[in-house]
């Protein structure tokens, strides 16, 4: 362990893109990864997800980036190799893995299948590994992960679009089922259409939910309501559209991660609704305490999910075609692909084609 | 109907304490109660405790009060005079009604027992009845309700306690019910040690939890220890002994109706844990929101409860023996107990000897 002073030399050539320090620039990057473990699965990678956080940790904008820094906790491939104990993967098996790729194993949230709550969890880029490396993501050509935090992703579900599943789309899964608003016929409202509320919406409509979309801006609504298959859609900043639905929601998903109002929220929901927030806002907001007393509202908060829901999320969405809308692009466009994702132009998910486009020579 | 320009006249005579005007001062008051309707049950008021509540609505600190205001929606007393239609009532039975004696009856909060949370409840006392007039509450010889809204008082439970029951019992049951914190072995913080705090030790010892009382008061660790049965105690100021507390509790019952650090709070709760509070705030707190993700955590609020929850809340206190800690006082004490409570100086419940100090010549 690196902490007993043993510098930890991995022996696998690996290729990948990097940000070097917190102009969150990323360029071409060689490192190296583990052997494949007894309970390792190794796989390559063919797509990555560029999640919201990518572009955070990229720019050390969380204060604990560790450089070099290879994004990508979005990444699926093909099993290329699988250690001895591995019980649950072959070579060839279509696997990835997401926002987690270790935890002790040991705690209750661990035996709660809650790994991604384990308070010595991993993420799988960017962070120091149990043997002392940091962990490098899916901007690259090559994983390895015991085998337990890989998901295997079901074949009729196009691997393109299966990525952004295991962050986002569990991200908003797991809140729905654990809160209880996976109900048919619950009335939601899902705050900000990101690559989160995007997915929110599509899982939403699947439980069988009546959808409102609630956003500041209103050139949204036509792509809410026809592309997306919301119900309905209230501009957050109309007084009068506020007004009107003050008391219909069940519960909203609200992933909007800048500081926002909370008091205009809590007054769409019903009594006993729920507001759930999913994006991380690291100012102090304002909670006006009395208006959750009359009704007996909660605001929760919630992260990713644990790994046997992430697999039960994918099944769920294979089963029912609920996949995230993707702009595929090349590895050499990912600079550019950052740059468009701060300003939110992008519907809805970047993914970055990896096999076809990370080369060594790149 | 007095929204239509009648004058409704009640015809029976009554005698309680009122406060004119914003001083909050009580004084001897002379009014009139309707006749008993067919629905309603009329009883003799034998006790009413003293919420913290009378004396906020006294002073019109919630800027709702109609005057003049007879306090008291802690009342306990016998049967007079039961309607034509009364079904569960007869004269001589025991009863009492606590903080809501009317709502609409109709409407979804109603149809799901949460009378407390339909939007046209109407208060005991202080508030405009739907003929029109005011409420008039406890701090009175005697009062007449629909049945709906009469709790039976449990032959076992002594008539004196009964009372802080129907406002502070339930208000601290009620979320421990429908939270999940009723389990044996739970782990519950207790925030405040008031008129609700000290209920809310009992009910959850009473529902096998183990009870830490968290209090700025070092001087109030022997009582919540010794005398009330709590099981552990923090000093919120301590932060060595916060520090050890992290992560310990599944959830908090948080009386305190000041405002105060939510952060501290939240840090003591595990993964999935619930911080309820019980205390109007009126001023906006400051919400960590990223502290509720690292864990799933919920803020919630909640305000006494239903009529049905509130007769299963008194049964199930007078089968385990949860009584409230009470001071017995006459009638012409009320003013003198109005500025103990507002020092926070009384263990832990005012009730008022209506029965033998309430007389028309005093």
């Amino acid at each position: 362990m690196a902490s007993e002073g043993k510098i930890v030399e991995h022996p696998k050539k690996a290729f990948g893109w990097a940000a070097r320090d917190s102009t969150g620039v990323l360029s071409p990057f060689n490192f190296f990864r583990r052997e494949t473990g007894e309970k390792d699965v190794a796989f390559k990678v063919l797509y990555c997800g560029i999640c919201h956080s990518d572009l955070h940790m990229s720019k050390n904008e969380w204060y604990n980036t560790m450089y070099p820094f290879v994004p990508g906790h979005e990444l699926v491939g093909v099993v290329t190799e699988v250690g001895s104990k591995v019980e649950k993967f072959k070579v060839g098996d279509k696997v990835g893995v997401g926002y987690v790729i270790d935890s002790c194993r040991s705690c209750q949230n661990c035996d709660d299948n809650l790994e991604n709550y384990c308070p010595k969890y991993t993420v799988t880029c960017g962070a120091k590994y149990r043997d002392g490396t940091i962990t490098y993501g899916g901007y690259s050509d090559s994983m390895v992960a015991d085998e337990h935090f890989v998901i295997r992703i079901p074949d009729n579900l196009p691997l393109e679009v299966a990525g952004p599943l295991l962050c986002a789309g569990v991200t908003v899964y797991s809140p729905l089922k654990y809160f209880g608003l996976d109900k048919p016929g619950l009335h939601i409202g899902v705050v900000g259409l990101g690559g989160l509320g995007h997915m929110a919406v599509k899982f939403a409509k699947a439980f069988g939910a009546h959808v409102t979309v609630i956003s500041t801006s209103p050139n949204k609504e036509n792509e809410a309501l026809d592309h997306l298959g919301a119900d309905s859609f209230i501009i957050s900043r109309d007084p009068n559209q506020m007004q009107a639905a003050i008391g219909t929601l069940d519960g909203i998903i609200d992933t909007v991660s800048a500081g926002h109002a909370l008091l205009p929220m809590i007054g769409l929901l019903k009594t006993n609704g729920k507001l759930v927030m999913l994006g991380v806002i690291v100012k102090p907001l304002e909670l006006p305490e009395y208006a959750l007393l009359a009704g007996r509202k909660l605001i929760a908060g919630s992260t990713v999910g644990g790994i046997k829901e992430t697999q039960e999320m994918i099944d769920f969405a294979a089963k029912h075609d609920v996949k995230p809308d993707i702009e595929i692009v090349p590895i050499d466009y990912v600079n550019t692909a950052m740059e468009r994702l701060a300003k939110a132009d992008v519907r809805y998910r970047f993914v970055i084609d990896i096999g076809n486009t990370l080369k060594e020579s790149s």
